[in-house]
């Protein structure tokens, strides 16, 4: 049986215009790969709702799974709510549970819980809680999207709470081997390595480091003893 | 006029796995930037044929220009070279100018021009070389679409060559004003500003540090007299 799949929709005009270098795709790709779910597509959009709506509609159907990051915080520029409402035609609005959380956390702080905020408990009906351990308003989830936050703690803490709920597969293995060759030596032997274990993945990165031109070599599959063999292999054919 | 407007694929399995961290995102999303180019969509796909082609006919299509990063050295899993021909329906192969350089750069390093290495001269019929001042092997240009190389020093000098010959836009000016204050309490004001300059493009962006709650408020645009005083106007509203 293969693993389930994923994608992830990254929003925000400040990945695109250079401003913010996002971390947040390359924590994702590393939870999902340790509990077996497939990362196959990530995009990146803009603050726009046509893009964030076209983008979750394609993905929805496409993948078991889709991940959003950014958009759900108490600024006009924070749409991403009222876009994944509209993708799937639903009604969005203060929910109770939500202004619940806000409520108490901000009575906590001492800060008044006032418009602008109490926009963080507008959710999509029908939608589940995602909790926010760091900073309270949650994300949600509807149909396979789980809509979270942008700033990488935020993420992160959804991230972790959303993960053991999911059906995972089996977690790709993965083994690497610097090989201090030239890439286009190393293309050969790897290639006939490639096709005598086709249920394997074998990926090489270059890398140039104090003039030494080399490559680290990484197997991946979820069959561990395949994954082990096909290395012994590997080292033969380069030692 | 508005700008020139761009999209960027960047393929490769160890993205999306989470082994590497991409860089060439946020390098191309500076550089455009710079010149007035509008980045407005990225997609992250894997070493799969039918994945790259669907982004490629996609994007090529509904943007200026598309630029690829990954999948163009000498081994089995660098399949994008191959991708883009099929996408605009193009023979490919071993060209001779890109033979060429292969053959000057392997002569002047002592290396074998071995039929992995030749890989690299293979290029759709009709494309255009790009130069890689780092390693030799050239990307190319196939009608709107920029194929470039997946290391991120590579990728920047094609980047570098390939952009001067781009005709440019207006570039986005920005400005940021750091806000100590909770998101929360920015929003109203933000918005209300937001709302009286609809050609400027207004983000917050949220942070936390040692206990402090703040936001960095970004203004953009291609008018510098109009930032300046929406700028002037925010630093009004939040002294």
């Amino acid at each position: 049986m293969s693993n389930p799949t994923a994608a992830m929709i990254v929003i925000g005009d400040e990945i695109l215009s250079g401003r913010t270098r996002d971390s947040n795709m390359h924590h994702l790709a590393g939870a999902l790969t340790e509990v077996g779910i497939d990362l196959k597509e990530v995009r990146v959009v803009s603050d726009d709702h046509g893009a964030i709506i076209a983008a979750v509609q394609a993905l929805s159907v496409a993948y078991t799974h889709v991940f959003t990051s950014g958009g759900i915080g108490p600024t006009h520029d924070d749409i991403t709510a009222d876009c994944i409402a509209a993708a799937f035609n639903r009604e969005i609005g203060v929910r109770d549970d939500a202004r619940q959380i806000l409520a108490e956390h901000y009575a906590r702080a001492g800060t008044e819980l006032n418009d602008a905020r109490l926009r963080m408990a507008r959710i999509p009906d029908g939608a589940a809680l995602i909790e926010n351990s760091v900073s309270a308003a949650p994300g949600f989830v509807v149909e396979n999207v789980h809509v979270m936050a942008g700033v990488p703690a935020v993420f992160e803490a959804m991230v972790a709470s959303v993960l053991p709920g999911l059906t995972g597969g089996r977690p790709l293995i993965s083994q690497t081997l610097r090989i201090d060759w030239g890439e286009g030596d190393i293309a050969g032997p790897l290639g006939v390595l490639a096709k005598e274990y086709p249920h394997l993945s074998m990926g090489s990165y270059p890398f140039q480091k104090d003039g030494i031109y080399g490559a680290h070599v990484v197997i991946r599959g979820s069959d561990p003893g395949m994954v082990e063999a096909a290395m012994d292999k590997l080292k033969a054919a380069f030692a």
